[in-house]
């Protein structure tokens, strides 16, 4: 972190995990994500965008607060008399709590790029014969406060979905584990695929992490950032039936359908790059340096 | 709405002004977002990019949730036992209030691009001899629902903020009235700059906005989206002192700091493009098309 914040790269804000970029990380972090996008084109994703929030019901639906409660943000906002203002307003200026002057809305922080698009899709009614395809990205938030420039609490995360039949979504799966190899390592990013667990909350999460693992549901692709632990970089997830059956997604012949997701996580990326390559962006190679669209310099 | 829905451009999730926008909007949107960065380039601006969520402590400082408690968003989590998640849980999944049993975190939304800019410069110390100029981009979030799309709850806004003298910032926010007629008017939205004020809360709220007024301080630039009444799509904002000596930011005179900041509403801006040219960008002016890098169509 003390490295990259003196190059000027990663601007501190002060909370742990909430943290600035400099023009510089934005162009290799933007960069590789137009690099991807022009790999991806061919696949005739639909291309949506959701913002940074969502329906506080959508995330309940998906039983998420009783996987990861410890990691969900949900917004709050003031709605009280002008009295109350005036003592919200006051104990914020001496920076004491006000918190019990706040009342929970009706959205929450967008914990993965994905979770949007299965009630989008749910609400389009039974799929199309071979099933759909969505690219999606989004500010993702997990409440995880850590010095690790590699575990920021607020980052960007680009996927591709893919919602069909289970055969369709396990070849699909199956495709992205060697695939998204090849796209980290074109630009110098040597990766393992390892077999990974979501970090479910509590004793009984556990054992939910236990049963992923045995299953093989969930892969990712690590890279050494910032120590010898590798993060990882890029997620392979086969959710099975989960999300259909959450939002009631059928296939067109009346089955649930099974779903998967995999996902770029793109400040980790830029963070490899820069730990790959060097803080000097400049002195890359050129063949990165070109994948990357990083203009050559004057 | 209906219109932008029907023409595939939006995406409703069921929560008022949280939209999911489609590639061709998104294109639209950062097409225009770049033929800005490209009028700016020359400006020599600083960019650094913030995440959609600040520490609480420097919305305190500013003063932001006694002027709009309303509209700030706080982050709150869960914190609690195994034995509290399992009622957290239970209560999600029947769609039952479970918001006592969050507690608030370090961060709140972001309900302006600008608002990290005054601590970090301000942690650089005393300004460089000509101030700064520094180039910031962010989704930001209000809470105020509503139906009408030029109104959501989280966007994105583009922003130039200039930190220096009162002379020099000045002379900056006068510049740039025209300057964002003329950006405007190029890609067909003939603007009008109109003397504005800000949202402030409840009766002092109405003295504050009177005030802003008939000082002038804040500028924007309408343009009729979703009815007769012209919707601020841009804003050019001078904040005298306040964010100077909120944060302790000095001019390399020792005297505190003055700021201004404009911004571009991008995700209104894109509304009033389909406005103005239709929902089909594929029948857009050229020129128009031309500047916003939209791509000739096969």
């Amino acid at each position: 972190m003390d490295d990259l914040v003196g190059a000027g790269l990663l601007v501190p804000t002060g909370v742990e995990g909430v943290i600035g970029r400099s023009g510089t990380f934005e162009r290799v972090l933007l960069g590789f994500d137009a690099y991807v996008e022009g790999i991806t084109a061919g696949d005739g994703a639909e291309i949506v965008r959701f913002p940074p929030v969502l329906p506080r019901a959508q995330l309940e639906t998906t039983g998420y607060l009783s996987s990861f409660p410890h990691l969900a943000g949900s917004v709050f906002s003031f709605a009280g008399s002008e009295e109350e203002a005036l003592e919200l307003a006051e104990r914020a200026a001496g920076h004491t709590d006000w918190s019990d002057l706040q009342t929970v809305t009706e959205v929450m922080l967008t914990p993965a790029a994905c979770y949007p698009v299965y009630p989008w899709v749910a609400g389009a009614g039974p799929l199309p014969p071979a099933g759909r395809l969505v690219d999606v990205a989004c500010q993702c938030f997990r409440h995880e406060p850590s010095p690790d420039p590699a575990r920021m609490q607020s980052f960007r995360m680009h996927e591709q979905v893919r919602i069909a039949t289970a055969d369709e979504v396990v070849e699909w799966h199956q495709g992205w584990v060697d695939r998204g190899g090849e796209i980290l390592g074109a630009v110098g990013l040597e990766t393992e695929a390892v077999v990974a667990s979501d970090p479910f909350f509590g004793r009984a999460g556990r054992m939910l992490s236990v049963s992923q693992r045995e299953q093989g549901l969930k892969l990712e692709r690590v890279f050494p950032i910032s120590s010898d632990r590798p993060t990882p970089i890029m997620s392979i997830n086969y959710h099975q039936d989960h999300f259909g059956r959450d939002f009631d997604i059928g296939t067109g012949s009346g089955e649930v359908a099974h779903t998967a997701c995999i996902g770029f996580g793109l400040e980790r990326i830029a963070l490899a790059l820069f730990k790959q390559h060097g803080l000097d962006e400049r002195a890359w190679p050129d063949d990165v340096r070109r994948l990357l669209g990083l203009a050559p310099e004057a």
